[in-house]
């Protein structure tokens, strides 16, 4: 059951992170997130982290990745659900997750999206 | 880690299992889902499990279970992304998923949830 799930909401992709990554996951998640973005034509993609006690620098360049690797098709990456604590702890051990777009929730991560596509269709 | 997110889509909740659940597990979830339901205002729940590769009995009156719960909180439920193996094996098991509505995906089982839910408002 080592897989993340990627599930299609209308013209967007979700995400929802729930088990510690580790290295190979990490690769499988953006693999399949990349030929998902492909074959469903998304336009950008929600990572949910609501789960995430914790995200270190791993997971921080993973997430950086994913939204680069996004970005190149075409597709918007916003991760929602943060943590306050995790806020804090990103601040504090200065990852600023350059790059990537946050929301307080899925919802608001939709209206975000919806906001940034609307005008180049 | 052990913590299932509930994702709030518009008028309804997401809940993605992707975990081996236990009974602690099953019933923390059955807990924080109808209280989600009632702060929330949710309409309908939509439950993905396509990250299982079984589904046994366990599961399937997990599931029964909350159904139930929704529906006298007056929220429908949908079980969304089953695999086919996992279809083969409930109906070889002759677990029918008693009171539970399914969809292929989460798109289409939202467009069930706004079928059922549009005429009663």
């Amino acid at each position: 059951m080592d897989r993340i799930p990627i599930l299609k909401l209308g013209r967007f992709l979700l995400v929802s992170i729930q088990v510690d990554m580790h290295d190979q996951m990490a690769v499988a998640l953006q693999e399949e997130l990349t030929l998902r973005i492909v074959s469903d034509s998304a336009r950008g993609v929600l990572i949910d982290i609501s789960s995430l006690d914790i995200v270190d620098s791993f997971i921080g360049r993973m997430l950086s990745n994913i939204a680069g690797m996004a970005r190149i098709l075409d597709a918007e990456t916003v991760v929602v659900g943060m943590q306050p604590s995790v806020a804090i702890t990103l601040v504090e051990l200065g990852l600023s997750l350059p790059g990537i777009r946050t929301a307080l929730n899925v919802d608001r991560g939709m209206d975000l999206l919806n906001a940034g596509t609307a005008e180049s269709e």
